[in-house]
């Protein structure tokens, strides 16, 4: 780009929203890490007229599931409220390219609405742009995010357009804070062919819980965040052990216990469902251990769920969504 | 010492055991951290016969009221069963001089078994001396905690074994973490002059709670453990709001919220109860800002809770429990 070009508005942006693990055993509701490898892509182009269009959904055999109609679609809400509170005169349109299978506990509405949201950034006049920090863009996303899931939960957004590991608050200010984990940390997620609703995941899950199963859970919590502030694997090891959701779930994950005790066996430091599922993810030591153990959660899946399904190694993606292509 | 006495045993040791502070609002049962300046000193000397003999035990008013029988006393009962499980053939005699107020929620009862442990650690023949890891000590210090509160909770023991910042499991194997925090970090400590029967706090806390509030507390401590291990204020500040403990016994405390709020008012960074109470603490960012706000609270003990009340400003005490004199 010349110095020429330097402050007019671009007229498209590509952004790629990477896959995310909410959750992450003891951090219901407040951790998640981003993935490489996987996620929504999103094309955006500037309308003349302040209004929103999804030209295509594509990518997925399942896309054609997906509403065009923005108002009701986790990609085009939060556009809608950015022209609203930002007062634009002028829209957006794009083409959603899903990568993130739905229903897959891997943060694909998540994925389109940050993806949504960062693509539209690019196309603003440079001056909005820089007043825009992602503690605002956050809100647009969080508004996507509700649509979806009927609330406004950080846990993949956060990840999703930060980056890395990040603690998000429950509630309407998130207040992110992206987290320190152990560089060599090995990310396994294993998604198997089938589909699990966020809401009837979170309908299966007690209101209540005893305080003694609290005190435990919070040990386990506070020995994972300590563990990845200061890279300390045998307190992450200590911190994926979940008492409240993961037994609650589990049942519906065809094979979980055996997929979790094949990732065991090949060395994990620990293994638990991914957002709401029906993803299992697991953290390793190496990406040998990784590797091996993706194979073997894949083989479990087969055997015990009689399912399909599909692995991804990965390092933590510290970038999080990015504008991949410009002009 | 000279080399030649470098392996002989010694005759006396004197331990001092430091005041901790469980809880740290919203890591009940499980974080702890010690403070300078106030503990309870344990003198020991060797009997020829393997027993456990309490001389005498001073330093407050209220010290006649603790028993002088090894089996019923906390720094009693961790003699015996290190005498019983390492097979000593010989045992010890201790005074003990209290500087922690009984009831206080300041590890008072902690404080005397771990100060007995290490004391009597120091009269152990070299090699057997160098076999006892903290990790073994704590469990025998466990045991002295069981028979004043009901029950092995190690938040209190084991910041005040190790020192520093600690997190520790419930149940058997407290496996402890010492975990790291600002340097600069202030620390208040208020006692008012009341006594606050341990089993009496613990008996008014319900026995379950919701979902809905072990998410956001998580979120709090895991913003504080976070805040401690990466040394950022603002995160240990949001983890100091504790929605569980501190609502069920801040009655038990007259003029908890009076002493909170002046606290806040001075501008620590949060301030809860200190283990079960009646005693406050709070985190401040600088010295300056705790002296000023322990004033503060102890006049608002004065004005509200109609009570006399004693202070102390300190940093972290990263040293725990040492002997000071020994021959």
């Amino acid at each position: 780009m010349t110095p020429a070009h330097f402050n007019a508005p671009l007229k498209s942006a590509t952004a790629f929203a990477p896959a995310t693990v909410a959750n992450i055993a003891t951090g219901f509701d407040i951790l998640g890490f981003a993935i490489h490898n996987l996620g929504d892509r999103i094309s955006m182009t500037r309308l003349e007229r302040p209004e929103v269009k999804i030209e295509s959904i594509s990518g997925l055999a399942s896309s054609t599931a997906i509403t065009l109609d923005p108002a009701q679609n986790t990609a085009g809400v939060p556009l809608l409220k950015m022209i609203q509170e930002l007062g634009l005169n002028f829209g957006f349109s794009m083409r959603i390219e899903k990568g993130i299978p739905l229903g897959s506990g891997l943060g694909g509405s998540a994925a389109s609405a940050v993806g949504a949201v960062v693509a539209a950034h690019a196309l603003l006049p440079q001056e909005l742009k820089n007043k825009l920090t992602k503690e605002r863009l956050i809100h647009f996303a969080l508004e996507g995010e509700a649509i979806a899931s009927g609330s406004k939960h950080a846990d993949n957004i956060a990840p999703c357009l930060y980056g890395g590991l990040t603690l998000s608050h429950p509630g309407d200010d998130p207040d992110v804070t992206v987290l320190p984990y152990p560089k060599t940390l090995a990310v396994i997620v294993v998604h198997p062919e089938m589909r699990l609703d966020t809401k009837k995941a979170r309908g299966v899950l007690k209101p209540d819980l005893f305080l003694k199963t609290h005190i435990q859970q919070s040990s386990h919590l506070a020995a994972l965040v300590a563990g990845c502030c200061t890279s300390q694997f045998h307190l992450i090891k200590k911190g994926l052990v979940d008492l409240i959701i993961e037994p609650q779930r589990a049942h519906l994950i065809p094979g979980f216990y055996e997929v979790k005790r094949a990732a065991l066996e090949s060395g994990v430091l620990g293994c638990s469902i991914s957002g709401a599922g029906p993803s299992v993810f697991a953290f390793a030591e190496s990406m040998q251990i990784a590797e091996h153990a993706k194979n073997a959660m894949i083989q479990a899946f087969k055997a015990h769920g009689k399912m399909e399904a599909q692995g991804w190694v990965s390092e933590v993606n510290s970038d999080g969504a990015r504008v991949v292509e410009a002009e």
